[in-house]
């Protein structure tokens, strides 16, 4: 299996697991080695108090985009933390799109950063992530 | 209606509003000017591929938290941006509790801190929250 | 040596060796374990384009007191990753006040909030620090 | 004047204003409409009490890439908040670079990110920067 195939695999393993992207109907659109494309739709269970995507969500998506990203490689990594800017609101109904590329990785270290945005193109959140690697594979 | 008492029913008429809160089960515990302390139970939904809380479901809890207090005083305002540490994972089936501080405020800008932690008190998460207000109220 | 002169008696060998405090005239006010309190004045050398501070002096400064609060149980600490918010600008002349809290801790890593204030106590900056220990101590 | 030269002119109009500039010996290698790429050299005044580079000093040239980048169109614009993380230390003697890219514009704000690499091309850090513009030109 090349790298992207199992940058591939590895993702499909996970999103298979996760009860969040059942729950948000989060769809993958291409993984490779230290890159990840996915989607989901703003539903009524997402807004915030304003009728907006909740902050929260758009989180949720972008640190799913990571996920996928970080453990491209099949060696287990773990969000250590993340910074976030919120640009714009997410709409309900429309449908968000996050991308994760690779910015730099230094031994059990990477740094990822998230670009969500909406239909229309424009920028609904910018994310940059720090991972660390915790030893083992994600499948074998 | 004093401070307190303004804060709280900020927070309930946003929380009554929130597809989220009602999606993830978050109840108020208490609210005051500046302040909220809120909680959720980590269910199936909510779990990673490795089958602890998807990190994006902490910052929401967190992120509720955080809107809460920097709400309080009835100025309508929104998250800029947001910093998140994951300490430690949330178990399936664990309460979390994240309490929202408020650190700096400044002209429009405010600066908000929340712990999240697990039912033994053990340190989950550690958000800092960059707010600024959008002019209007929240209630009438 | 108690907990409180121990953490005083790191801090005093760290700035003995910092090149920076001693460009950057930092003088410590008081350190505890989890906790340091120091200051510097602003002078032409630290200004940026616009006549005020330079972020990085502000965000200097406040590392320099988050290095005492993470190193002050003497287990050699580094910082790994750091976010800061800008609330107000340091003026030419003006001391600023940097008083680092630990905010949580959980095996290796360890999170301190930083407060920079102005001499009129107003809010100059607030800095979110995560440290890392990295085994050995500091001093003998 | 084209928008690249006015990048330029703006870059070295608050170069010759910078007293952080003059004190660090920061040098102006390439500035275009959005894009920064300055250097300096690691010097003993800038080490902290492990004898590499303090994290501020990283943060400070990172800072400075910013500036130039989201000042480029030369309206005025303020550093709001900024994440770094710290992937790999400075080395006393060492040529540091840092090259700073815009990531996304919205209205008044914008997200950049920075990296700063050593001399043999390692990450040393990577820096995301949120700016707001405050009204008012740079240079007339």
């Amino acid at each position: 299996m090349d790298a992207d195939a199992l940058a591939r695999a590895v993702a499909d393993h996970l999103h298979a697991r996760e009860g969040t992207s059942k729950a948000l109907g989060i769809v993958i659109e291409e993984v490779r080695e230290g890159y990840a494309r996915i989607r989901m739709t703003v539903q009524g269970s997402m807004l915030n108090g304003h009728g907006v995507a909740q902050g929260g969500m758009i989180f949720t998506l972008a640190d799913t985009a990571f996920a996928y990203a970080c453990n491209s490689r099949n060696a287990s990594t773990m969000a250590n933390q993340a910074s976030i800017v919120f640009l714009s609101p997410g709409r309900d109904g429309e449908r968000l799109t996050a991308e994760a590329r690779e910015e730099a990785v230094s031994g059990r270290s990477g740094v990822y950063r998230i670009r969500v945005t909406g239909e229309d193109g424009r920028d609904v959140a910018v994310f940059q992530g720090l991972s660390r690697s915790v030893g083992g594979a994600v499948i074998n």
